[in-house]
């Protein structure tokens, strides 16, 4: 397989924006892409495009790729629609960098792109509900129910009201914060560490003009705000947004008619969790592993990561999964500011999932644009220090406890 | 790249199966690949999975194939869902078999899978109904209503009510029907000849223990069934169903180890419809054209064609885009009996989409299951004599007026 190179990329501001379509998103994302590639559309072999939630939020199934592309005027060439919950364009990235890889094609376009504001906002939380074994989860629930109301049968007390948590907010929220729990008892990890993520994030965020929230806040900050599910507040969780996010790879013997700094692929693995055996790595250890092996590279080559923190817990955990620190220190890590953007390690410059926003469609190849930008000099306030070797970690969906798809990406000048 | 060889392939029979769901189906067509390949489900590197409209019928969005594959003990590998109407399964095939060609993997599980009858059958249509730019359709339609509204105030009539056919039947008959008449203007095809591709297929159905119609009809019966929109009949039409269908692609290298018949893949592509201008090729021949470059055949050296009878005008037009007679000369080509299964260039031998039945997203992996089983010698009744070279032509999703997928496989023993 032969080398490819991201030769431009681009993406719109993460937030609200529900004055905004598909289409108007799509199109300023991959515009800047284009731009930013100097290359012109019609130059395009192929294009893939990842989004999660349009069919069941818009009605719009099927060929979404298609649709939200024509009206830019590309189209005629091949154009595949991938899904993958939370990764889907992370997922999309990875086939567009095989069809450039394998030599199928020189030039692919990959676009993620998500529209979750809904005026019904039910819509959203159901479609972001998908994300799961839909069948399962409700069978499960729907034993919850008649468990519970039969214990209350046998007190003779009246079952509490369904909180109809599902529908009000995502339920991985409830994984994370169990998930949470049991870090804190078996290393000793604590609230204040989680939520020192959250601080660090925010900050971040903060300093990133397309983070859907640009606020700083102080620990107490987060740890007082609305509780969640125990140990989560609010501010350590990803909102939903709206957002899409673009880019261009070529073959790296193409990539210097496009530009002076081409960011080069190194590693692009997929994969997917399954009954995890204890004393076996997990799915993300598995995958990075194998990214840091496909690259030759480790972690102690990174400059910086962008990493899928959906909440402040999993980006402790993946600290530990990464192999940045030792299994059970991600206290430790994020107490020595280690990840902090003028850190040995810099992870989530951007603000990651929880500041710069959540789109979830689009939140793969945004974290892609962040390593780019990043690598290039380009990010402005948020800037890493001379970065030449990043990476990003990207998860989608839950299949019975297990993550349904992961993605690590690395990536050098 | 590398070559690549299908080493097995199964199905479900097509139909109505309110009983079962898209586990069940999807469980059988890929234990039925698994043991056609006599491969151990272990062995498989990743999956791809195309399906079209769980998500607008099921609710199941964004993780459908790790769903389907986990309950049969198939995970913890690279899993890719794509999307392509239609066409969601042909462009499942195209990624795995670009995945092996590349060398990335050497195993690779294929899945197409449709569940479109439902209890509540407006859910069905308002699925297919995605397959367009939704947004752009529903404005035509409101303009539509509005200048009905308008003329009627002018005469002082009833406008005339709201058939929603859109809601009862799907659009693309519409469109297939435009098509229709525009080909009996231009060319002269009659009516009658649009009913003989349906009486073939009907017949090659009832030789097809799959298929989900299995009953021949008389050119009378045909001509006489429903009317749908002028010339189309419900008999010349692809009904909805339910059905699965897998294949197993593995390097060429490896084939010899899983079976004596391997099926090789000599091209994959995949291709879109745009702004085709007067006196351009439209993307069938496109994307035909290439693919015969790819495999280094032409049209001449086919011996089996499975195609996109999603209407009976639509495979007719089909016999001249890829090249099977000449331009406008569909309607002789049924004439001369050339596509039946004992003709020099047999199409549809499965019975096609209209009768074999078209499971959207199961469809396309279907043909090439076809495809697979008649090269092998092991169609039954319905074996083509010999055949050394077959093609799948399978098409999905319009954007305003274009095709939005298309893909051709070219496969030889």
């Amino acid at each position: 397989m032969r080398d490819v190179a991201i030769v431009g990329a681009g993406m719109t501001k993460f937030g609200k924006f529900l004055d905004k379509g598909m289409k108007e998103l799509t199109a300023e994302a991959v515009n800047n892409a284009l731009s930013s590639a100097g290359i012109d559309k019609q130059k395009l072999d192929v294009a893939v495009v990842g989004n999660a939630t349009a069919g069941l939020i818009t009605g719009q199934e099927m060929i979404r790729g298609q649709v939200v592309l024509r009206d830019m005027g590309i189209g005629g060439i091949p154009i595949i629609n991938t899904e993958n919950a939370c990764a889907s364009s992370s997922t999309a990235f990875h086939v567009a960098w095989m069809y450039v890889a394998s030599g199928m094609y020189d030039a692919a376009l990959v676009v993620g792109m998500e529209k979750l504001y809904h005026e019904d906002k039910t819509r959203s939380f159901k479609a972001i509900g998908s994300a799961v074994d839909v069948e399962w989860v409700q069978n499960m629930q729907a034993q919850a129910k008649a468990a519970q109301e039969k214990a209350a049968a046998k007190t003779g007390e009246t079952p509490a009201p369904d909180a109809g948590a599902g529908e009000k907010r995502s339920m991985f929220m409830d994984f994370y914060a169990a998930f949470a729990r049991s870090h804190m008892q078996k290393y000793g990890t604590t609230k204040e560490q989680f939520a020192r993520v959250a601080v660090k994030n925010h900050y971040h965020g903060s300093l990133n003009p397309n983070a859907q929230y640009r606020e700083e806040y102080s620990l107490e900050d987060i740890l007082t705000s609305p509780p969640v599910a125990e140990p989560l507040t609010r501010l350590m969780c990803s909102p939903i947004g709206d957002g899409a996010a673009a880019t261009i790879l070529v073959s790296a013997d193409k990539a210097k008619q496009f530009t002076t700094k081409p960011v080069f692929v190194r590693a692009s693995v997929l994969g997917s969790g399954f009954d995890r055996k204890p004393g076996e790595p997990g799915p993300t250890e598995r995958v990075s592993q194998k990214a840091y092996e496909m690259a030759g590279v480790g972690p102690e080559d990174l400059n910086v990561v962008e990493c899928h923190d959906a909440s402040a817990p999993a980006e402790l955990v993946i600290y530990e999964e990464l192999g940045l620190c030792a299994e059970g220190e991600g206290g430790q890590f994020i107490d020595s500011r280690a990840p902090y953007v003028d850190g040995p390690i810099p992870v989530n410059p951007s603000g990651g999932l929880i500041s710069k926003g959540h789109p979830i469609g689009a939140t793969g190849v945004a974290q892609i644009y962040e390593i780019f930008t990043q690598l290039r000099g380009e990010a402005g306030d948020r800037q890493v220090k001379n970065p030449k070797v990043g990476l990003t970690e990207n998860g989608g969906g839950m299949v019975k406890g297990d993550p349904a798809a992961l993605s690590v990406h690395i990536f050098s000048l």
